[in-house]
């Protein structure tokens, strides 16, 4: 069993309405110094696999196709092998 | 300046419904090795504090207050000595 955690975020060109919001409201609440703010999604997955390659070569495919926007989106994740 | 990296993910007593509806849309596509997976937020502050204290200070108030929702929701944070 691993576990697998994924971080998706909007390439650097992309704009992020979400992030520019975050950032006036922490402005708003008086947190003058955030000059940025960049959103992005976490995932923790927990993954059956027969060895560290399987998984991901598993974790990159769901990436592509589900967890991930490629067109718009870039992922990483970090695969560890749980104890179970 | 500092780079803040935010992780809020829900309580581990927390029901998930994201997080399942994400495991279902897995299995549907044959990923069938997924056991559990739990959604979360990740983000990216670019912080100006005089020192790495204050800069943590500032990013545990903006947690509690705005990024995460203590009720349902824990967060960890790692800050960054940024180059410029």
């Amino acid at each position: 069993m691993y576990t697998v955690k994924v971080y998706v975020t909007l390439k650097p060109s992309v704009l992020d309405p979400q992030g520019q919001a975050v950032k006036d409201s922490l402005h708003y609440l008086d947190y003058t110094g955030v000059e940025d703010v960049r959103m992005g999604k976490y995932m923790e997955l927990q993954l059956r696999a027969s060895d560290r390659g399987e998984a991901s070569k598993n974790v990159e495919a769901m990436c592509e196709r589900l967890l991930a926007n490629p067109v718009i989106e870039q992922y990483r994740y970090e695969i560890t092998e749980a104890t179970s």
